[in-house]
């Protein structure tokens, strides 16, 4: 049985943060490693309230096979969100309901790419996504990101070059990186990616949770006609429903509900149901600014910890949202192997190299702030410094 | 965006079910066409109340990401079933998760099949399964299936001549066509696989529903190490949760567990949980009785209007479980032509060439008698025999 596997499923890269949170049940342990929300700020009691009511409103219908593009009702809520909190004009019939952001990428991939179709990934990149896409074993174009936004003159030479068929960014507090690429770099990328065939994959699960400066606009607004949006209800309300979406226009909509079918017929409607319950009932909005309350001060808390604790050759950059920070060491360190010696001190981070393509070993590490409070967070930190400071006078 | 589609997706049938079932919101119009559980028979308050029980005791948990395998206790509970409903040793550990057994398809598709490997498909055979696996281009091979089983004459010469990686079957009351394999007939096909390098893949989601006759054996008593299995809650409890199953030895799960990762990253533990506490608090064969009972006898009431309303050249298999009737018009009729004549007299029903590959024609067709009491199946026979007959004088 196990000498028949497709060539396909050896392509893709094994998820080492697994491994790594699974010493993170140790409860002596401080992880910064995990990418979960906050499960204390999830709405539970207006869920269970949603969830009753829709019971007793159409039980048996929410609870029989459905329509594969989605719940209609959730589906023009988003839409309108779209409309009120970013000025898109986006229809309901745009939107097909998929089972987290996740299947939207798998999605996109059975019907875009076929073997060696050129696909620009940030680097960093999120490895959720370069694990979606190996599947369909796209030849993968890295391009540089940093707090300026992505490297242009890279990404102009990268497409000229490639002709690439997609490019897949999450312009927002990016996981891992946390950046954000300012209007000024989206419109240049956007001029690039213009004069070519390729597709804008913008992937926003954490564009709600932003606590400081200023919103920056979708490329959506740039290129939309090469703009497809993925979004999920899993970080501004809860994950475990499995509740994402993908907007595309009605001629990729058609290729999408295919490929939706085939994948699994259609996401439930019971969850969908329950969360278009909950945000006609509740004000999202409220919800959101309280996570953002809490994750901003805990980013501050973060920050404030590295320049406390951390030497002074690491290089941190503040988010202005999301979940994570993004610290790098001087070149030279290997992040995996600090890693290591993290763990018998019991504290957890992400290194960095499972982000790049082609790549084993990084300086840098990846912190997640969203589920520390800023005591943790003080004492973690404070490990982790020490751990630093050893390892780069034994190393460096 | 519309000219740089991949070549796989081109290759998925589209179901003309959907199509079909358009028609059927008419509520004048009499439909065999659905292929639904009856939704009269979801035990909704059951299930309300083991979702309040559930929000009490593990609300935030059940709420985030979790383990892509699946909610550990609801897979002992699944393996417990095959112990004592089947006599087979299944553990927990090799049973994954997934959103309905459609994804299971999927899943399967994605670790096995390169482009052209060879892939027995019964004829006529699963329109899902025909849509899922053409998204990774096998080469199908389709095997006839009758009220006897597979022909294994058929299918030793498809085996020898074109070595294939998988059989995909249906072997208890398939759909579209009813039938279920002897147990002679399957320990034959058993004979001929082992012998070859391919991979049964026993898909099962009507099993539950015997109403006549004799339980047979799963191709797993005949062939442990080459059978995948299949299952569903979809039609024993209520397929709106999108809750199936893939049993599957440690070396094929540990690929699986990769590809669902990338799928969607897990199914939803809400409803995983819930559905274990209500197989805790109720008797889940109790249940499957009162289905198979209302079933039973609307089977019955199709099966005797065939015989007195149709003509007598129509051949058809009484089943002895699951929800479809198949029957056989003499050679030369079109049953879609048919079809179009009966939509005007206002009943429905699946002409059978979608259920063949490379096949444009049938004088085959199938009928739901699942969600159609006995008066409406009586009405709705009467018209289609009169449709029959109309069509025979003109046509043949």
């Amino acid at each position: 049985m196990d000498k028949i596997f497709a060539d396909r499923i050896n392509d893709v890269p094994r998820s080492f943060i697994r491994e790594i949170l699974k010493v993170a049940q140790d409860p002596t342990v401080i992880s910064f490693a995990g990418g979960l929300p906050n499960k204390d700020l999830f709405p539970v009691d207006a869920l269970k309230t949603a969830t009753a009511k829709v019971f007793d409103r159409e039980g048996k219908d929410v609870l029989q096979y459905s329509q594969s593009e989605g719940y209609l009702p959730l589906r023009k809520l988003i839409a309108q969100r779209y409309k009120d909190l970013q000025g898109l004009d986006i229809n309901a019939e745009d939107i097909l309901i998929t089972s987290g952001s996740q299947q939207g990428l798998d999605l996109l991939g059975k019907i875009y790419i076929n073997n060696d179709d050129g696909l620009i990934i940030e680097s960093p990149g999120y490895l959720g996504a370069i694990q979606a896409f190996s599947i369909y074993q796209p030849n993968f174009l890295p391009v540089s990101v940093s707090e300026e936004g992505m490297d242009t003159a890279q990404l102009k030479s990268t497409v000229k070059n490639n002709d690439p068929k997609l490019l897949y960014t999450v312009p927002n507090f990016q996981n891992p990186s946390g950046i954000s690429y300012p209007n000024a770099n989206r419109e240049k990328v956007a001029k690039i990616i213009a004069d070519s065939r390729a597709i804008i994959i913008e992937d926003n699960p954490y564009g709600d949770l932003r606590f400081s400066g200023e919103h920056q606009k979708s490329f959506r607004h740039y290129l939309p006609d090469q703009t497809i949006l993925l979004g999920s209800f899993s970080k501004s309300v809860v994950p475990g429903f499995r509740l994402g979406w993908v907007v595309a226009p009605r001629v990729v909509m058609e290729k999408l509900i295919t490929a939706k079918q085939a994948t699994d017929l259609h996401t439930t409607y019971f969850t969908q149901t329950i969360m278009h319950q909950y945000l006609v009932d509740n004000d999202i909005n409220e919800h959101v600014k309280l996570i953002c309350d809490v994750y901003g001060k805990q980013c501050q808390a973060m920050f404030d910890a590295v320049k406390k604790y951390f030497p002074k050759e690491v290089k941190v950059v503040q988010p202005e949202g999301g979940m994570f920070l993004w610290v790098s060491l001087p070149e030279g360190v290997c992040s995996s192997e600090l890693c290591k010696e993290a763990i018998k001190e019991k504290v957890l981070f992400v290194p960095g190299d499972p982000f790049y393509i082609n790549t084993t070993t990084s300086h840098t590490m990846r912190l997640s702030f969203s589920c520390v409070n800023e005591t943790v967070i003080n004492d973690g930190m404070k490990r982790l410094g020490k751990v630093i400071k050893q390892h780069l006078a034994q190393h460096v």
